[in-house]
């Protein structure tokens, strides 16, 4: 209606790319997709709002991607193949150079994926927001749900948790750590600021693992939700966690410890496989582009039960840490 | 991960209806849902947020039911069938009482329709807002676009465009009429507060209109963007305006005309027929629960020239008026 949310839509519609399967997308009252036979549809959506999902301070670019990074890793721990996404954006004032920013991040991580961008909403909020829908597929019958998951089976993790919230410790200024450590560029910064939703890594699933989740809320939270909806338990063993040197060289062994369990921010997936379908995940590291470890087996007793030198190891009570 | 967000869930989750169609949907990382064959999916999303877009002061309910009605709005006007809606909702703080009764407005309008809530995100944010995203379906070749009026077709609008306009301004203390007629179930408050989107009456437009829009920002700036979308003008009449009963006993005429041209948040349709399409209409307004009026007709010249008496009557340029 305003000048201002003109411009933003001009910023959004000029950098969205054609698709067969987009018969209307911005500009009507609604947009008209096409799916391809024999597949179903997969939808999440997840929304970030400045100050509890985001740092007030966050550099646009992050935010861009971030809130389009959370929504494919939804798909990713489906096995799902992304098609659209739909944006409703919340903004306080109007800032052109931020939202340019913005889009930059948004765009760059959506084209990478071929994920096209076919409405929404601009509105003005007191609170900075942005909600996002996205839309993928996944052939009849493929999907990896959360709930499937037996006892034996083997529960692996990708990339290295916990990378994501020791950059998010960084970027909020921890006083172990003097300010000069936060640089843009240093691998659990990017990792906190632009985590790459594992897509590949959840289509290769296919076939392959009996449940997945992706990781939101830190690894104990949800790999206790897949073990919950499969009813069943697991036994795990903290020294099979796959701690990247940069969280090493930054945190003590404890430190480093609860951030990958209970650190949030990841977007890594975390899946079970069958014994018999183990060997089949040779080669999915080059395959999936993604390093890949197996941390424990699933039980029959419910519960996680975390093993550290053959004792037991109590996971800290802190959980997920927004910024509120 | 908060007991409030998980009481919630729980609000939202047990009033979810069943449906062969969702294979999953709330409770794993995204829905998955099947479409009849041959159809296209239309998605919609829009955005509300209090203070904009709502009276800080409104009735829960009436937030809950607009922030899914204004989405099915969009979706009537692409002539679709709604299947299933995603809510992404950014609360300030938690007042069980208060979701209760928005979740009550929400699916008293999503269960008249067979909407199923398929997912979305609870989020903590300092401004109140509710971001949905629909999705429908459209038999191949039936939507109904914006951009395909041709000159010589008739426009036409369901309802009475002005009322709901009228009801907020009583609604937020027009100086002009003392407070004892801010009443709940008084017709024209209830338009503003509970719109009922015009499902019916855009899927029996499907092969008679040649364009359709929702009336969302006033009847003059969204037919203005119809028309311009369809490279075509039009000429109307004041006078074929369907001011109701209640807007012509609570405001005078200019101000009527004025509510019913700028005042936006109608949510009904406006369309255009061809000629020979007009018979069609016959028996329209019992069919789709609606009345229908002739407004105007599409010309090749752009622009919206709107007469009164034979005269030119210039639209005010209040435009639309939100909260802030």
């Amino acid at each position: 209606v305003s000048i201002e949310f003109t411009i933003i839509n001009e910023i959004f519609r000029r950098r969205v790319r054609a698709g067969d399967d987009v018969l209307l997308g911005i500009g009507d009252d609604a947009a008209l997709t096409r799916l391809p036979d024999d597949s179903d549809l997969v939808t999440a959506t997840d929304a970030l709002v400045a100050g509890t999902h985001f740092l007030t301070t966050a550099p646009a670019r992050s935010v861009g991607h971030r809130c389009l990074a959370v929504n494919l890793s939804d798909l990713a721990a489906m096995a799902a193949e992304p098609l659209w996404a739909s944006l409703a954006l919340g903004l306080p004032d109007f800032d052109r150079a931020w939202l340019e920013d913005f889009a930059d991040g948004f765009f760059a991580l959506a084209d990478r994926y071929a994920v096209r961008l076919i409405g929404g909403d601009t509105v003005r909020s007191g609170s900075l927001f942005a909600a996002v829908t996205v839309q993928g597929c996944v052939p009849r019958g493929a999907v990896v749900r959360r709930s499937a998951a037996s006892a034996g089976d083997l529960i692996y993790v990708t990339g290295c948790p916990g990378d994501a919230a020791a950059g998010r410790r960084l970027a909020t200024g921890n006083p172990q750590l003097p300010e000069s450590r936060v640089n843009p560029m240093e691998p659990l910064y990017r990792q906190f600021y632009f985590p790459e939703p594992r897509l590949a890594a959840g289509k290769a699933l296919r076939s392959i693992a009996s449940a997945m989740i992706d990781l939101s809320d830190g690894l104990h939270a949800d790999l206790g939700r897949l073990l919950e909806a499969s009813g069943a338990g697991a036994s795990l063993d903290v020294a099979r966690l796959p701690l990247s040197i940069d969280i090493r060289a930054a945190f003590d062994l404890p430190a480093a410890l609860e951030l990958a369990l209970c650190g949030g921010d990841d977007y890594e997936l975390c899946f079970t496989v069958p014994p018999d379908k183990i060997s089949l995940l040779d080669g999915f590291a080059e395959r999936a582009g993604c390093p890949l470890t197996m941390i424990g087996e699933v039980c029959k007793e419910s519960g996680l039960r975390w093993n550290q030198s053959g004792l037991n190891y109590t996971v800290p009570s802190s959980g997920f840490e927004h910024f509120e």
